[in-house]
């Protein structure tokens, strides 16, 4: 509790001077103000963060927290709970979408076991901090312990200002979870007090009489919890997961380090909620980076605030959005940096 | 018209049968079916596309077409003519948004004058292809000959014929040419039959008197040449531009060459557009990069059937938005080539 709370207390908001100073640099460039767009807007707040006019993009690490979740008994997903550490092992291997991509745009992957329900061997890029063995079922109880949800907080923290001592430049958010985008649509429908019906959607593509049972289980969760919409860790530890927990806390390490953070998609997007919930500032570190094809994604995007840079219809997640939108960031950063001036290039200015 | 006629006879739609089996392929693959939504799209097209399960992305060229337009005497545009050849010299030194980008993506830039009013010095990176200096004004008479359309068709053509001989795996268009939103708003006006006013739009940032002008000028011209909208090379030579006909030809190329061809903004989709009326089959070739912020676009992109990968509020031209398509069509490729089977890496199927 007291990293978090020290974690809480340097978050800053960004510098507005640092904003607009950005943007006058990007109007001396060869083009039409404003002509590119959403890279100026990326490129603009990469500056502010970084609070300098030519941020480094070098060191890219997307972090790919791995939890199991106790609902998973009551039918809510297709795949069984055994694919979970298996594709762990896949990720370890590289042959994982999201290895795929994180090579394609140069990002590191690096998988935490926060909460995974199997045993694994010490092996490179797998960095074991669990804090339980999965969740228990949230529609019977308290998914986890208040004291357990601050512990996983904490993992994604530490990893973050691991990451600060280490010069990483951008970080980005995954996750692998049998069963994770049904305590992503509870945080949702908790925080936002919608209905359920509104953020459940198929997950990796239930039919529609699972989907029903899905939607029914999360409600029976959220009734027997009572989960309190103005205590984020309290919604967290009673119908979150350890995984969402853990990239929370990421998101929260990184805004305090000044860090960019790249946010997947929808269970990521849920420990972003978490986090912007207990820090309004979080917000200006977050770039959305895509938007989801689960239908919960566009409420808990509004309610941060963040404007997804892609829409692939993709709902893979382990992070697979966060490294194309990564290569966006990346590319938003050279223009500011390396593209002539006017009077670099000697073009007639309007 | 030889070239040209050849070329229209070898373009054949890509097969079926490749597209069904590519994406029996990315259904092996460790995720659940049609999780990766459009990239999966996208590597299946660039598989039938090559008859290629592995499509090569090794070798990427952007091919940007710089011509002058006589209509800028009329005040259409923010910048002056002199632009046109400053900002060609600008990407020869590798200073323009497009040059950062192509880095980014690892894709070559070559700079073809087709027909800028000003006489280049030899330069690696430029090929001068000089049809005229120029186009007429268009709301005075026809902006170009029949002849000069079909020359100008014919230079993007064989830009394609020996793109292919490289080995050249994707080619992308740009352009730059002061004035040439309105020959492109010209030609979506003629060919669907559409209001001047539904689809023109700022430029390059021109205010509210300005766009009426704009709009008139080119309600002018289309009353003036009467372009016949069932022959794209009549409405392409009097209402057109000669950077618009050369992209139009390269995209005919690649088409017939089966080389995958990612199209630019708003300029580029006049270009993609001619090509397309004059043959149905080159849309199975064309990967639209983006949705321009010009109003013209989505109409132009509606007639064509295609669906634009990135919304990054773009109008920078260039060749800026068929780079960073080009890393996100590199990556689903690398899907398709490089992610683990469920077999391969022991992940339990549904």
């Amino acid at each position: 509790m007291e990293l978090l709370n020290k974690t809480l207390a340097n978050i800053q908001p960004v510098d507005e001077d640092f904003l607009a100073k950005a943007q006058e640099k990007l109007d001396n460039k060869t083009k039409p103000p404003g002509s590119l767009g959403r890279l100026e807007e990326m490129a603009r707040r990469l500056a502010a963060i970084n609070e300098d006019l030519t941020p480094s993009t070098e060191k890219k690490v997307i972090f790919t927290f791995a939890g199991d979740h106790g609902i998973v008994e009551e039918g809510v997903s297709l795949f069984p709970k055994e694919v979970t550490p298996q594709m762990v092992l896949n990720f370890l291997r590289g042959g994982a979408g999201v290895n795929v991509l994180a090579r394609h745009v140069g990002a590191e992957v690096r998988v935490v076991d926060i909460g995974v329900d199997f045993d694994f061997e010490p092996s490179p890029g797998l960095i074991i901090r669990k804090i339980a063995k999965g969740t228990r079922n949230f529609a019977k109880g308290s998914a986890m312990t208040r004291e357990e949800a601050v512990a996983a907080l904490e993992v994604g923290i530490a990893l973050a200002d691991q990451a600060k001592q280490e010069g990483v430049s951008m970080v980005g958010t995954g996750e692998m979870g049998i069963g994770n985008t049904s305590p992503s649509s509870a945080i949702i429908a908790a925080i936002a007090r919608c209905s359920v019906r509104d953020v459940t959607h198929r997950g990796t593509g239930i039919n529609d009489t699972a989907l029903e049972k899905k939607i029914a289980v999360i409600q029976t969760g959220l009734d027997l919890n009572s989960p309190n919409p103005e205590d984020p860790i309290d919604v967290l530890a009673k119908v979150g997961g350890l995984e969402i927990a853990g990239i929370a806390g990421l998101v929260l390490g990184a805004a305090a380090n000044r860090i960019p953070v790249v946010v997947d998609g929808f269970i990521s997007t849920a420990g972003a909620l978490i986090a912007s919930e207990l820090h309004p500032h979080v917000r200006d570190y977050i770039f959305a980076a895509h938007s989801s094809v689960e239908i919960g994604h566009r409420c808990m995007l509004e309610r941060i605030g963040a404007k997804p840079i892609l829409d692939l219809e993709m709902r893979l997640g382990e992070g697979t959005g966060a490294a194309l939108a990564m290569g966006l960031i990346e590319a938003s950063a050279k223009i500011i940096k390396e593209m002539a001036t006017f009077a670099e290039a000697g073009v007639s200015d309007r």
